[in-house]
């Protein structure tokens, strides 16, 4: 008989929450998920989603929550810790929504926020991957990326977010790919190797110049209409150009580790292929694994 | 009486179309325009859009065409002359459609593209602007500037277009504040002063670091999150940012000369603001004029 859940971790994001129910020795008993996240439902929405997700695998007790739940637009506001963010006070920064079933008693994790005037920047989730990254190497110091839909660059330095970048590299790729003049050019079937050229084409543009990047994108519409490239070469070129000038934008954040690449396995491959050409190592690190060993230490706090 | 058009002038872009009745002594005997461009029509409209246009103003004769007509997917394709493209030499390179009322003799323009790899890129209806640039600067070798959706970076020597560079400016404002996240941050009135403010913040930001564009952009939302800024500064931080961006990337096309700005006040005021930042001058020179003296010369060819 499989052990019952004494908690649940939950992500909370944007487009959808998962949920994973977690025994006294750590092991998960179950997992849930749904595509009701914070983007698409109402305030009064949450608890019932909750017990959707969690009722009848739960007997009760902790739930404890991260990302965009705790939004201003979300379940409940958790204000933002302002950096320097010490990882180790996320559970103290906690809010306490109300209205769940009595038998849960649900946490939302605060976000990290940057206030300088010229260097405003906001994350809610990823905070909790980079306390699961100190689970996985204690005492990290340096840079970690977490490619996404918005990229973050984050420095830490005695368990703390010292400074972070957030890069709109994923959404950049969606709208320009759906609603510029270069959809026309990811129209057609998609087959064979030239993806694989496209990335290395675009990677090698955006890492030698970034400043160049509302220039470079319009190669791919260009490239097609003269050089005949497909949709493949296109979708590669335009994904390889966004992880150039990305890390080629932000290349003095680099030390000489390693740099732990927290995401999926795609990301993580396209970014290791970007930092090997310049020299330099990296440790995937899978996003959910980081999510769920970030939330076991913050209710630990 | 108005003297009657000898000739007309059309310039056929992907939104709009605008044609101009030109008298024996180049004086505008009327002026039309219509939001039928070639993004929106098919093949066989173009005759009877023409005809829609002019028949009532025009007894027949030339109708010489620049922009987007000539384009693969418009009225009939001419073919892109090469850079280094002669810019003497655009009516040699024009194409004669069929199935325009018989009193009309339409000729349309080629564009021009840059084939190396690794720098494609294309223009339909600018290189028709730069030949006007060489009407009111007779002997202009250096770098133009042509603002807007796909904005140009021209480089001039010896009347011919050497490398040219386009960057998605304006197009990049649209999706972003359309599409993206950071359209959350552009609802609600527009009013006062902040504009100018967000335009100079974002301005300075993408002239210094360019290569961090995707990741500046993202300081537009975290802004309005943080500091309160409103829509107002937004939009301008996003233009500001873009405009300054694209300067900043090709610094290096800059001479020490006057640079040619051909486009809208608007996008004059904007540039012209940026590069004086650098120490630079600029000379607005309006697109509808910069077309009319191009067509103007290239019907003498």
């Amino acid at each position: 008989m499989a052990s019952s859940a004494e908690w649940v971790a939950v992500d909370w994001g944007t487009s959808n929450v998962r949920a994973w129910g977690i025994a006294s020795d750590g092991s998960q008993t179950f997992t849930a998920a749904s595509d009701k996240g914070m983007g698409k439902i109402a305030r009064a929405d949450y608890p019932a989603i909750l017990s959707e997700l969690v009722a009848d695998r739960f007997a009760g007790g902790d739930i404890i929550i991260c990302g965009m739940a705790g939004a201003r637009q979300g379940w409940l506001e958790a204000p933002y810790l302002d950096t320097p963010a010490n990882l180790n006070r996320l559970r103290a920064g906690a809010v306490s929504p109300a209205g769940a079933d009595t038998r849960f008693a649900p946490r939302i994790l605060p976000g990290v926020c940057q206030r300088q005037s010229g260097h405003e920047d906001v994350m809610r989730g990823e905070e909790t991957q980079l306390l699961g990254l100190l689970a996985f190497q204690p005492g990290f110091e340096g840079t970690a990326i977490l490619p996404g839909t918005h990229s973050k660059w984050v420095e830490i330095r005695d368990g703390k977010i010292i400074r972070f970048s957030s890069a709109m590299t994923g959404e950049i790729y969606e709208v320009l790919s759906e609603h510029s003049v270069l959809r026309h050019s990811f129209i057609g079937e998609r087959t064979g190797p030239e993806t694989e050229a496209g990335i290395a084409d675009g990677m090698t543009a955006g890492l030698e110049q970034p400043e160049l990047f509302t220039a470079l994108a319009f190669r791919t519409r260009a490239a097609a209409l003269l050089s005949g490239k497909g949709p493949d070469w296109c979708s590669g070129y335009l994904s390889g150009l966004l992880v150039g000038t990305e890390i080629g934008g932000h290349r003095d954040w680099l030390g000489r580790d390693a740099v732990p690449l927290i995401g999926s396995a795609r990301f993580a491959r396209l970014y290791g292929a970007a930092l090997t050409k310049l020299g330099m190592k990296s440790v995937p690190i899978d996003a959910a694994d980081a999510t769920i060993a970030g939330l076991k230490l913050a209710r630990a706090q």
